[in-house]
């Protein structure tokens, strides 16, 4: 027999305090279902991790009539389209035009710390750089129980979610789940430099030379990646060989002037793909990085968390509120729907646009004709913005 | 100094009497351009060669708006979509409501048949049967010789043209030509069989053993296929054992009936994608299969060979009455666009409904992922219809 510190009851206990934890909490609390947050990261760790930076139409739409904050409005970046760049010039894929929708560019630090902020307001239970979390019974009665500097402690909960990231402990405890796998065989070199903006939007370049991505992140600083080896090392990499890099990718006839500065931030981020299934196992359920991974060619990472999210405040709902018992075994098969699609976007649009090691000179040359295809097709760009903003929710 | 039992002189020499050569040579009488076209193979092989059968809109247009034939029109069969099949339900893509067009499904020799009685009616001079086919002094006087029965034939022309077939031997004539070459790990099993029809259209297949498409024919003979191995042995299949790969591969909840009947022919289809450029050199012009051929799924092959000799025709007529040098130059740039779209049309619909034989778990249901996507999206079912009803002329 334990003693703890504390033993607390709640409704929901949710692994994982980053966007898609946070945001569950704070759409149960709207409907009236108590939950608590637990996160071994600290706030500030999680605030100073820079990650994506690309909000689909839905996930805007659910920061601001939920009610977390209006700041992606005013601080974020509407983009209504993006370039696809080939051969040199860039082609328009115009999202409104196309589809009537938009992106938003609202780095997902923002969202976190917007969520954060709502919860607090909110007297949410958040806590943060815990210890030795340990999930237990979650087929019948489900605890979790952790560590920090006053002792261990005990939450008793209904049900338990594992929002805790790609390197979830919470999907080990489903039983007997199939793990999907796709490895690619490049990497994107991604930095921070403080330069004034290249262009309004983002850039997805193919280039003979490899993919290169041009983003934003402020006025004043800028976010650009390029397709790499995966065992490549950032120190060998100086300001001078980047630029020039990049230069090389983004060259053409058209004009583009790719604008440098110093850089300030550089790493190499590993591409992969993956997928568990299912997403539950008694009343422990997975959402976000914990059940998937996507490669960030879509921009589909963050995105795919909060409609996980969406579909699982829905579910807890209807099993907690409603006594629909059902509830929870649709789950799995509703958010792995939009998983599925966002998996094959992501592919698209990585395999349409990277310059894969083995590809034969037709390989190169039929990547070009899609991209003509695309580009000169009304429709083919339509479905490719489709994806882009956001398909609509189940 | 050799001697020939007969020397003519005419404006284009056309090697290949296959539909692209006969319509080119039709095309060319229409605008007063005398050609010569010579075949190896007697009018009767061609004729029996069972070959594709789909027509895009405006492989159909060009038969009749250039006075080949109506027949099209009564004798084939207008299609107003596909069925995209996978998970064992079909899903209609339906071309007249996406993007306002149709395919016809009228064999390919019946479009040999329609183009050869053209030629005759309007006093065609075709030589088929030939043997010894030689083409000489192509960059600036160009002579095809042959012999026939009665002995050594002198062909003296100002252009050449290459529709010699995927056995070419013009294309070999082209200086240091690019050839990109694409392999596929499989093949298409296919057989013609006399039963009724299963559907009214055609039905492209995803199953978990493989690719199937049930194709139509006529009232009483069905023709169909499904992937199997290069290696594949048609001996070794009997009918039952035809009847259960096909039944298993279009099995489903739907209560779709495939109709079996005797197997009256069958044989293997290579899989292979191949491009010759430049597509001329000198007075020297290729066509249709001799210079690109596409794998079956697409159902592009004749089509883009139709597609390449309208551009031909329009050059030819440029060079001869215009007496416009620069046509000549562009003629590869303006077939290969299509052609690049062409090449990416049927890797996509290959990729997207075959089983590769290294897929993992993941690019399976990576594969379902697109196909849902793809039916579910109104845009990506017409950027697959523009495709398949062929894109417009450049």
């Amino acid at each position: 027999m334990s003693t703890f510190t504390s033993s607390t009851r709640t409704q929901v206990a949710i692994v994982g305090g980053g966007p898609a934890g946070l945001m569950l909490s704070h759409l149960l609390h709207r409907a009236g279902i108590a939950s608590i947050v637990l996160d071994t990261r600290t706030y500030e760790q999680i605030e100073t991790t820079h990650r994506a930076g690309i909000l689909e139409r839905d996930s805007v739409r659910l920061l601001v009539e939920s009610g977390v904050s209006d700041r992606v409005l005013t601080d974020g970046h509407e983009h209504q389209g993006i370039d696809l760049r080939f051969d040199g010039i860039s082609h328009r894929i115009d999202f409104q035009e196309l589809v009537g929708a938009s992106c938003w560019l609202y780095p997902q630090t923002d969202v976190f710390i917007d969520l954060h902020a709502a919860r607090v307001r909110d007297d949410g239970d958040l806590r943060y750089g815990i210890a030795d979390t340990l999930v237990t019974d979650h087929r019948e009665t489900p605890r979790v129980v952790y560590s920090d500097t006053d002792g261990r402690h005990e939450i008793r909960a209904d049900l338990v979610v594992g929002a805790d990231g790609s390197r979830s402990i919470c999907r080990d405890l489903v039983a007997d789940p199939q793990r999907l796998f796709r490895e690619y065989p490049f990497a994107w070199f991604g930095i921070l430099t403080e330069a004034p903006r290249s262009a309004p939007e983002l850039i997805y370049t193919r280039s003979p030379f490899g993919f290169a991505l041009i983003s934003q992140r402020t006025e004043s600083v800028q976010r650009m990646y390029f397709q790499c080896d995966p065992a490549e090392n950032p120190d060998e990499w100086s300001d001078d060989r980047i630029w020039a890099e990049l230069q090389r990718r983004l060259a053409g006839p058209d004009g583009f002037s790719l604008q440098e500065g110093p850089i300030i931030d550089k790493g190499v981020l590993p591409f992969r793909s993956f997928v568990q299934t299912p997403m539950r196992d008694g009343k422990l359920l997975l959402a976000g990085d914990a059940a998937h991974t996507v490669p960030p060619t879509g921009a589909k990472g963050l995105n795919l968390a909060l409609a996980d999210v969406q579909v699982l405040a829905e579910t807890i709902e209807r099993t907690l509120l409603a006594d629909d018992e059902t509830a929870l075994d649709s789950y799995t098969e509703r958010a792995l729907a939009r998983v599925w699609k966002a998996q094959h976007f992501s592919y698209w649009m990585t395999t349409m646009l990277h310059k894969a090691s083995d590809a034969s000179d037709f390989d190169e040359r039929r990547q070009l004709g899609e991209l003509e295809t695309l580009t000169a097709s009304e429709s083919g760009s339509a479905y490719l913005a489709e994806g882009y903003t956001g398909w609509p929710s189940a």
